[in-house]
């Protein structure tokens, strides 16, 4: 029997899902939710159902899991805890900052319900939160470094939307390669903001608008742009659409650290990922904590739990025999 | 009260051990045990006690880990069951080929113990593996690489240092960097023994050795030299002892997979490992699991597991809460 997986949220991340669902035989794709008319709604799951939002409480024993595909700033919030007494859930909540209080809220519904909730599963947080628990926890002295890119940051692309004069824009995230040059030969340098990151905005205009004042407007933004060495390109409508309409991301996790008893000897270890479509991905990564999500509730396990808290094997479809035989 | 360390085997293992103890300060080294004249071996830990290997079982209520030092060949197959039913224990067992005989044996002897044992712990098998079982689960459509090196191979170099006429050799195994950018690139090569990695050899010669007849025969060896391109340098002892003395190594573990409906995106990910010292770090990777052993014992579990079966969250000197608030 299949592990039946439902969507709430049919938009990037959802679609994202979808398509991962299809990619591991042992799940199958029930029914989508949506806050929109139903009707309307056409999906790529032949066999899945499309179904109003408010009707997801009557499918609680229909489903192993729901993965809620909302964003993190007002959807999350509310709809994680809720979906959670009813459902073993997996959410991809990403305001690192509000995770120890959105864990709190979710592992009281889900024990309360006595289902289990994954949250904040993706690759930062996720992935990257991985490496950087794992490598700190092999090389206690050291230093961590984060970067992200090249990939498109959807706020900077929005917040330079919001310019007067501005129709359309898509702002790209690079990690300045003499800093990660630095890092991996072991050099552990004191990075600022500008040192670590460089922004590439590529931006549509109508008609007769001040492309100086919009540069400006854009270089010295606070925040998003002010701390960083920022390149504003003025592109048309078709230009943007056929180089920028994909969703690439990635980036760079690092430790460097030492070891010896004179701490003679230095190490690094590296992850990346280079991303052709973020939501994709993500959605890939939240299919294989599902399969997690469902195995530890079958167990007896409830309550909320983090990608920190979920030993490897319940992502992989092997059993334990096929794993140590195959990969370890 | 700190996690109380013993080490069984003090070679170049077992000091990298007790130098990685000594940066977790959640542990502390009780006792080495060996096999040699207890008297003649000094240790670089004051505090802790010289014991010879046969007076282990006494400290039975005394550590809370024993950490295994010796060998796959021969020490680890019939240590770790031994010890496991009087101690919780890590090894760092990387026979690949028969794990599965080893982690039978270990999980017998720890249940009748009712003691926990972490097996192949290290980074090849260990942190590579990990690496290949989320990045299979998240990217089930894909391809694995591992690529190994720069670094010394010690069964290599034991290989040249047995041909007639070798007084001493140093063999570094290194991945061939266009298959590694090929890989990066997305092309899923198919990549042979000989596309993958070259082999560089510092030889040592006695007098009036055959210097022609020693590069052949190392370039022909079968299964160690045979299937690579390698190559020979002839140098001195003093610039072997100057320029080759350490043990660095490391590698690379990719999966390069396709996502979307019509498997129209692709995605990397990457881990990488530079390691000045082979044995230090995978000593830093067993201290990191003697942490993990020991709480799960603590929470009554018992029995063998390895890296996949344990959540990352157990190897963290932090609360949950702490790892949630700093590094998901």
């Amino acid at each position: 029997m299949k592990i039946r997986i439902g969507i709430l949220g049919y938009g990037n991340l959802g679609r994202g899902v979808e398509c991962a669902v299809l990619q591991n035989p042992d799940m199958e794709l029930r029914a989508v939710f949506t806050r929109r008319d139903p009707e309307e709604l056409e999906i790529l799951t032949k066999e899945a159902k499309v179904c109003h939002a408010s009707e997801a409480p009557a499918w609680k024993d229909e489903l192993d899991v729901m993965i809620l595909c909302g964003g993190s700033a007002t959807d999350l919030p509310r709809q994680t805890p809720e979906y959670a007494g009813l459902f073993n859930v997996v959410d991809s909540f990403d305001t690192h900052a509000k995770i120890p209080e959105h864990f709190a809220q979710v592992d009281a519904a889900a024990k309360a319900g006595g289902k289990t909730a994954v949250i904040s599963a993706g690759w930062d947080p996720g992935m990257f939160s991985l490496n950087r628990l794992y490598a700190g926890a092999i090389l206690p002295e050291g230093k961590d470094y984060t970067f992200w890119g090249r990939g498109v940051s959807q706020g900077h692309s929005d917040a330079i939307r919001r310019i007067p004069g501005v129709k359309d824009a898509k702002q790209y995230t690079i990690p300045v390669e003499e800093a990660l040059a630095s890092v991996r030969a072991g050099e552990n340098p004191e990075l600022t903001t500008r040192q670590k990151h460089t922004r590439e905005c590529f931006v549509v205009t109508g008609e007769g608008a001040d492309r100086v004042r919009i540069e400006e407007e854009i270089k010295t933004m606070p925040n998003y742009f002010a701390d960083y060495d920022t390149t504003v390109h003025f592109i048309t409508e078709e230009e943007l659409a056929r180089e920028h309409s994909g969703i690439p991301h990635g980036g760079f996790v690092l430790r460097s650290g030492v070891t010896g008893w004179e701490k003679e000897n230095r190490h690094l270890i590296e992850y990346r990922l280079k991303l052709d479509s973020n939501p994709e991905f993500t959605a890939s990564v939240i299919a294989a904590y599902a399969r997690a999500a469902y195995r530890l509730s079958v167990e007896g396990s409830c309550g909320c739990k983090t990608v920190f808290d979920i030993a490897p094997a319940y992502l992989s479809p092997k059993s334990g025999e096929e794993l140590r035989a195959s990969l370890l």
